[in-house]
């Protein structure tokens, strides 16, 4: 049962995607008598935490009850926050038992939340569906062990490797089913990011379609698109990132501005230029490769020098995962010194 | 039980594998009262038909049984053969029914067997494990109807399409599971062709191993490899096609001396430029691809120019199976354009 509970805590969470970041997302569930009489969610960034809106929701007196949630309660207050610390709450309402997926990764606070709570005297259990817990929150996750976000490469080929024919075309070399799934991966990121070159020449809206949301937020690298121009993504509240004397920005300064905009993940569609450069920096957690089944001879690599004179010393990875779909398949590989590598 | 007792017969045509080229592998079943009373199948390359070698097996008289029989047996006695034309022993051993698997392919005497068959009473159906029995001859099949041995091309690559590393390394890109298939596919060939650069560089045996037979005959392009040579190759009765007045003979050419030699099949393990050759001709059957999940930039690209400036004009299969193994993909794609699109 407690499994059940806290996957209805995980949905829960979801209602408060692409609205809470940087923050988690969580969901709580409060249990009596083998009944859900409160749930609630972390709604939007700044607003009450999911325990505290749970535990307001309760139909009857939670006293007695389990609680559960994803994310492990908080046990201090931030300022300017409009509520107790989770646990003190918690606490309070005599809540009998706490069920917790995730243990908090920030290393300042972990495992402080459940210590208090022990202290209190409440049965506190962990790591219950804790692989969906971890990849509700991959962007967090990463943000809070490797002090940058959760970095995405994706990108669309042909059987022999190619992105683009050799004077450029590349709609469409995959199909609608890999589009889909891609999109899907646009609305789990907060931020989305392309070359130069692809996003004037394609000129793409980078928003999220196919029935998925939200929209993750565009980045622009370059200093010569600005907010006058006539861009698609310039419609849709870009980060302009100018790094005036760098041609070519270091990836982890990159990295590093997108965090301090409160972006917890990025999604990179390529060029080939741009994913060569993260491959190259090694600061890359995940790569998504749709590959047709079609054979285009000469034309644009999908991935470009990375000084590798041996197969030996190939980038290989620690878990993969290969789906086909209608004769196209879908690659998913994760980093081998990527510390979470859990993302759907 | 049609079905049973042919997939026995296409097992025992298996017996003749690598020793009755440029003829088809047959095997032949006779069944009485539901039992199997005797069995045969082409054993070499001149030697008797698979129906007189069942016919002759068995432990009691034929008359009133079924024959099975993967292809449709012979009318006509050819030159120089020992045995009188497969038909005429069926209707003077009163074989009641025959159940074929495939037609004869050959144009000149597709169906003749099975009219002759019938004008002496003799109940008559086809297409029994018709699959089975195409795949059993795709070589032949392929020669019959196109007048040229059945081409296979293989290569091994990186995720990103890469057959080697910049300096031309490409031990090992894929794995062992991939390198078993492969022989398996070397040992399903009567020839095997690989690169000129291939073949001074890494001097493979080119033989079938892992438990796989017989091996393929290997063919030698270069005027400069003879059979003074230390290659490996040379060890094993390669077919030396020279072609004096030509640098870059046409494929065509190519294919035309080698079923000359009552070759029914090649299989082309690269390089890459062979392999284009081949695409560009368009004188191809299957291709077998396996991607390893590691990526290496920069190096050998699996295929070259081949002309196509737009994905829509891409090659793309008549037919396509992929499969996982390890992590590593196995795809497989059959040419539109050729006329039997079946081998394993």
């Amino acid at each position: 049962m407690d499994k059940k509970f806290m996957l209805r805590a995980v949905d829960l969470a979801l209602n408060g995607k692409g609205k809470v970041s940087p923050n988690p997302l969580v969901g709580s569930v409060i249990v009596k008598n083998g009944s859900i009489i409160g749930e609630g969610f972390h709604g939007f960034y700044g607003d009450s935490h999911a325990e505290i809106n749970a535990l307001n929701s309760c139909t009857e007196s939670p006293k007695g009850g389990t609680l559960y949630c994803n994310l492990e309660p908080c046990s201090t207050s931030y300022p300017g926050k409009i509520n107790p610390p989770c646990c003190e709450a918690i606490i309070k309402a005599e809540i009998k038992r706490v069920v917790i997926g995730q243990i908090d990764p920030n290393p300042m606070v972990s495992g402080a939340g459940i210590n208090i709570l022990k202290a209190a005297g409440i049965g506190v259990i962990t790591g219950i569906e804790l692989e969906e817990c971890l990849k509700l929150n991959t962007g967090f996750n990463c943000v809070m062990l490797n002090n940058r976000p959760f970095v995405h490469l994706k990108w669309a080929q042909t059987l022999d490797g190619r992105i683009a024919s050799k004077n450029g075309e590349s709609k469409w070399i995959t199909n609608l089913d890999c589009r889909i799934d891609s999109h899907l991966h646009r609305s789990n990121s907060d931020s989305i990011l392309v070359g130069t070159k692809t996003l004037i020449n394609d000129n793409p809206t980078l928003t999220t379609r196919y029935g998925f949301a939200p929209s993750p937020r565009p980045i622009i690298l370059s200093k010569e698109i600005t907010g006058t121009s006539n861009l698609e993504v310039c419609k849709n509240n870009p980060l302009y990132l100018n790094y005036s004397h760098n041609t070519n920005p270091p990836i982890s300064k990159i990295l590093e501005d997108i965090k301090k905009e409160g972006l917890n993940s990025v999604f990179v569609e390529g060029g080939a230029s741009l994913i060569t450069s993260f491959l190259n920096s090694n600061l890359w957690d995940r790569i998504t490769v749709y590959t047709a089944p079609r054979i285009l001879g000469e034309g644009l690599n999908s991935v470009g020098d990375l000084n590798i004179l041996h197969p030996d010393s190939s980038i290989t990875f620690s878990r993969t995962e290969i789906r086909i779909i209608d004769n196209h398949i879908i690659f998913n590989g994760w980093n081998k010194g990527s510390f979470l590598c859990l993302q759907d």
